[in-house]
């Protein structure tokens, strides 16, 4: 938690639940990240928190935007970006999205299908597209499995279709999973779009870009790689597989630009336990997986919680959301422990929870209406 | 699809996704319970939907109503319910929420734990609360785990206390977990509830009033018993352990009211394959997980899918929705098939989607609005 954070949480007392996001951090994280990979173009994945005022800075900072739908594309326009700084990195669009996205003048697009394809020379003729590849993506904690990206097979017959269709195939690109804990996986996906990339070259493609996707992690309970490991990491696979002759690169960070920058803030609503000699208690919070917590689905995303009595005795906690669905429960196996003075109305920080939260709320899951958002 | 909601699709075509529900189903659904279980009194689960034009309905048909939060209460007096009409059945709930209720009119509560019940002696005095019991699960599409209830010593002890506090405790509750598809769970959950009822009464508690809770299934791909065979089973399971003494007895159903009210016309936004020869395709629709399908978690609530197709060729396919996560897949391992020339453009209904859908939709994951709504 920032010191601006913790200075709005005290001063302005906000109803829970709320996102409170300091747009500095946003700031620091993205130079951060340019530093660590100073020869790759940052797209911003503006899934991860498209409010405004992040949007904004980002504008100001010059970076580029990963949009998932037209929707994102808006959004960044709205912001003062220009159509040429946004990519449709959707693999999955409608064609008539790709039209009006075209015609706000995005240039750049996503594709990993025939079918795809075939959109994207009617409704962007001439654009600039690449085709996303299936890598692994051991080491994730929030994995993207096979939704998305095609075989390398499939990869190089449509790269030669895309420019016989007139578009302009000008890449590849490969996600590595989400919250990405190491370095390797880019490491192996690098190498094998090298690979595909000399294949396609001499096959007359003039393949120029390669697409890392995003992935970069944040600390939640536990530390993960620093930001300049990846891109060690990442610069030493290029240099191995690409020599001198490097590509354009882009990357595609969400996460690891404003996840760290927010803070969660709930009010516990109940304390209980299912016998008087049960040693687990049931914590309820205000905020729970429909509320936008999304990411526990599986206790994928394990969230670090501050409370008012942190250095008091503590035991072992099951941690809900407010709703009546069972599912709504956030922490049950991941060994959770909170001070046994814990109490209803006490207010709770959920640490590093400015990304993949606010849009994932439900408009109104149980009557509760989404948390507020604070850009400080 | 009732000839009401096909007929608005042809007539209006409207934007996708979307859901078009029958009121008047809603109303059949509603008579065809009271039939079944005709000493029960019904209250619709709101959080199934809470729509304006189904709980003004059902406020017509003299219908109760479970509500599970404040917001829910203020939906169902402003749709035309007296607050006196109103369960709070929500085991967690704030204080003031509680007090907000208690203004309102509200004058019967859930509860399962000690601080719960502490809340409701100082912001509901006086009023009726009823016990939620933990019991089994089996048989349930999508079961409601520990959650909610306690265990029976402790659901004793305190219902003795809520009496000594100033508070009216006049029952018990539990659920089987929804989409329960077995008569069985009920039986079971009586027996459990009658034993402890007689304890109470030999305490000298007053209880008077069992709450069933919901559960009742409708049909998804799969035929399920009908609501007869329930009120059969029911009525025979509290013959049998209460004799002719029997309690007021209170059902929840949510989704049995509206669930094959619905259903959602969707967009295919994509056909592809994996890799050329790859037998399966992708298909994705322009609603997924976090568009409202919530239910498709670990693909436990299974819809039916209609195409422009039906009857021709099919092969299998995996369903997933439009967003760039792939926790947002609907079906990979149900063994779904749909047509070959099912393509782009296309549209497709999601059959029995009335109940756990629209609230459940995220306000802009993606950046994709909530579906519509239309009632009809």
């Amino acid at each position: 938690m920032t010191p601006k954070i913790a200075r709005f949480l005290r001063e302005s007392a906000p109803a829970t639940p709320c996102l409170v996001l300091d747009v500095d951090r946003v700031e620091e994280n993205y130079r951060r990240l340019q530093a660590a990979l100073p020869l790759a173009r940052i797209y911003y994945a503006v899934k991860a928190n498209p409010a405004a005022p992040i949007l904004e800075r980002l504008v100001r900072l010059g970076s580029f935007f990963d949009a998932a739908s037209f929707e994102e594309v808006e959004a960044c326009l709205a912001a003062g970006a220009r159509g040429a700084a946004v990519s449709y990195g959707n693999t999955v669009k409608k064609e008539r999205d790709i039209r009006a996205a075209f015609e706000r003048g995005v240039r750049l697009f996503a594709f990993d299908s025939e079918e795809e394809l075939a959109k994207l020379a009617r409704a962007a003729p001439g654009a600039q597209v690449y085709c996303r590849i299936l890598v692994g993506n051991e080491g994730a904690e929030w994995p993207l499995s096979r939704k998305f990206g095609c075989e390398v097979g499939m990869a190089r017959e449509l790269m030669l279709a895309a420019g016989e269709m007139g578009l302009d195939p000008v890449g590849l690109s490969f996600h590595v999973g989400s919250q990405q804990t190491t370095t390797a996986a880019y490491e192996a996906a690098i190498a094998r779009v090298a690979m595909l990339f000399t294949d396609l070259r001499e096959a007359g493609v003039k393949v120029r870009l390669v697409n890392l996707g995003g992935g970069f992690p944040v600390r939640y309970r536990e530390a993960v790689p620093e930001i300049e490991d990846f891109g060690t990491a990442i610069m030493g696979a290029l240099a191995e597989h690409f020599g001198n002759a490097l590509p354009e690169i882009i990357v595609e960070p969400g996460r690891f630009i404003v996840g760290d920058a927010g803070v969660v803030q709930s009010e516990v609503v109940l304390v209980s336990r299912k016998a008087k000699d049960d040693p687990v208690r049931w914590v309820y919070l205000d905020i729970g997986r429909f509320g936008g917590l999304a990411e526990t689905e599986g206790e994928a995303i394990k969230y670090a919680i501050r409370t008012p009595h942190d250095g008091t005795a503590e035991g072992p906690v099951t941690v809900a959301g407010p709703s009546c669905d069972s599912v709504d429960t956030l922490y049950e196996k991941s060994n959770v422990r909170l001070p046994l003075r814990l109490a209803a109305g006490d207010k709770v920080e959920l640490l590093a929870t400015g990304a993949y939260v606010t849009t994932y709320a439900s408009q109104g899951f149980n009557g509760f209406r989404p948390l507020a958002e604070h850009y400080v």
